[in-house]
């Protein structure tokens, strides 16, 4: 089996985005043992995607398609494939409903390119879309399998996960079934994790153990095939039971986790509200938190105390302790959680505090973050030494501020339970 | 003319990396006005190179490839593309110089595959690698121009921007030079922007003038060509003045601008502090301003009233504005501006409220909101519907923000003045 991918979309052409779907979808197809021979590119244009059409025909069993089905005259992947194909296009009853009802809760008028977006092959799998409009499309013709996914990653990533991927597994791997499973972790580096589990990453057969580090997070994916689902999971569990016994610790979830939803889960089971004194990172862990719906349950709001004086003001940190230690130290972290978990009222508080860079603060190098929680008539403190640029430094204090509640209520709840 | 930006390397296939080089090569060549119709990935495979090279010529003019030049057996780019122009391969004395430099001071034995590096095409141009030993090439042969570069970035841009840019340039442009500048926007949306600007975009010819949106805001590129750079500068000057004339208060800022840093500078010039109460973006437009160095010269902090609570009892907003008006409502963002301008003794207050989604709020449907400012005496409020999902929401309130703030500062300023 051979694959291609085609991106549609000027906007790469001309240098505007990069083209993160074409490494997605290449890892995804690489873990089912598709090759994938060509990439290509095209812009808006239907003659010269009509080229690229014919000749990823000659040189592929299945062409996957990014972008162009959204409700734009730009947007023609769709039209020019039907075309194509000699396909023609039907109004989808589900996609439509599901467009009808976004613009009705929203009260926009819906327009009539809207209404395209719902238009799909005739005689073609539906794939949904979890996070927009745009429907995307499983269509077989002859020899050729044809696979329509919008360009957003946000769209495009689930919709390939959840939807196109059994259908091309149970396709390629002649009804067998392939099941596959991420393990999240967090505070462990990917060499030292390949490390601790070398001998089970070399022998790995099904599963197959596929581990992976981005933005500080590293995941694993195992991918194992069955007589049927259960008998794929079994394997699949078989593995993870010696990953977790080995490096539990750092496991914070599992497929769609994300530390901030983890943390409103534990949160919202335990019981328990949250406040937080944020410097170094100026509000970025209470905005991180608020990307999931309803968070509000739990998250009560804090204080960013930027400057000395608001942490001394209306924080209330003693100013004994920003003397003597400075405002970058497991002293102030530790009484900025003290002080915001009494002023809000919360079981929980957190402080930051740190040196984002590019210039030291406080006394200590840029990177240099303390991390305090309040919880239980207890204070906690974590000093992180952290080495990327500013920005990069400020979401890692985030992320293993989080880390750090999650490893905190998990011993909460077992020492409760 | 027409160019193809061919990327050769497995890694590419397998989704290990993602193909940065073709995002940076086409920002580059679209800024010279050259036309990329295709982006091609094929991976460390002679026969399938030799076909996209085929496929390429039919298509292009100017062919770039990123990649294989290396020393290892799977680095087949320079030998694949001799033998399909007949041309012979000639030791490049200052390349094999460099490499042999390189291996002497680090003390470590040169292998023949090593000085292999340093063959190039008999009668190319060879184009210097700042960051390590294979040199590019250019190199033309009947209509086709065939530049060779690096796969890894930090050699590939450096050798673009200083040794292949030039010679495009030449050939491209017949010696003129070439100046870009980019106008930023926000506040208005593409397609009015270009309707304003209807008459000068079909119009262009020098400089030319390429609008583009991304994440709300919108930009305008204009390229001129000139007998001297500032023959260039001075033929986009002339436009820009019209532009201003016409859109010039959506204006925030040129080339590297962005919306907090402008407002950073904006802030620090009219020597004024500003503090947040934030409701729906929960500490995003403090983080957001922190993103930038030294903004702790300007922003003082703030806080996250995420809860009811928390805005009546920690930043008192009046309950009574709650009860009539509801927490999403100018009445309640202006008074969390006001009070968290008087709490905080700052210059400038901002209080934003609103319903972020996916449900609705305070009454209102999601993608409501209020953004209040109090600025000398007097209380500004301003409202939004926006329609994007939850997260794009919360960035589009914040982006907003600023921009008022820019506005209101820019109209304060001339008053002073």
């Amino acid at each position: 089996m051979r694959a291609e991918i085609i991106a549609v979309g000027s906007e790469l052409l001309l240098g505007q985005i990069v083209n993160t779907n074409a490494q997605f979808l290449s890892s995804q197809l690489a873990e089912m043992g598709i090759n994938i021979h060509y990439h290509t590119v095209v812009g808006d244009n239907k003659g010269r995607l009509l080229d690229a059409i014919q000749i990823a025909e000659r040189r592929a069993d299945i062409l996957l398609f990014s972008g162009g089905l959204g409700p734009t005259k730009d947007d023609l992947t769709k039209q020019t494939i039907a075309e194509h194909l000699g396909t023609s296009l039907v109004l989808d009853a589900d996609a439509l409903q599901f467009i009808e009802e976004f613009f009705a809760q929203r009260k926009r008028p819906m327009t009539e390119n809207n209404k395209q977006q719902a238009l799909v092959f005739e005689g073609a799998t539906v794939l949904k879309n979890h996070n927009g409009m745009a429907p995307g499309m499983y269509y077989k013709k002859d020899k050729h399998t044809y696979i329509l996914l919008p360009g957003p990653p946000k769209e495009l990533e689930p919709m390939f996960q959840y939807e196109a991927k059994p259908l091309i597994a149970k396709q390629v791997l002649n009804n067998r079934m392939i099941y596959s499973h991420v393990i999240r972790f967090y505070g462990i580096g990917e060499a030292e994790l390949e490390t601790r589990l070398e001998d089970l990453i070399d022998q790995q057969t099904n599963p197959t153990i596929a581990p992976l580090a981005s933005d500080g997070e590293v995941t694993i994916r195992l991918t194992a095939t069955g007589e049927t689902e259960e008998e794929a999971w079994k394997a699949i569990q078989k593995v993870q039971a010696e990953i977790l016994n080995r490096v539990g610790k750092y496991v914070y979830g599992y497929n769609n986790d994300s530390l901030p939803l983890k943390l409103k889960e534990m949160l919202i089971n335990q019981n328990l509200k949250i406040a937080a004194a944020e410097s170094m990172t100026a509000g970025l862990f209470q905005a991180e938190l608020a990307t999931i719906p309803g968070m509000a349950q739990t998250l009560v709001g804090g204080i960013v105390a930027y400057n000395e004086d608001v942490k001394i003001n209306q924080l209330g940190v003693d100013p004994v302790i920003i003397d003597e230690h400075s405002v970058v130290s497991s002293q102030c972290a530790e009484d900025m959680a003290r002080k915001i978990q009494a002023l809000f009222k919360t079981d929980i508080g957190v402080g930051i505090t740190g040196a984002a860079g590019p210039d030291e603060h406080g006394g200590q190098p840029a990177g240099t973050v303390w991390i305090g929680i309040a919880f239980q008539g207890n204070t906690y403190s974590y000093e992180l030494h952290l080495s990327g640029m500013r920005n990069t430094n400020r979401i890692r204090a985030v992320k293993f501020t989080i880390h750090y509640l999650l490893q905190l209520l998990r011993e909460h709840n077992q020492i409760d339970v």
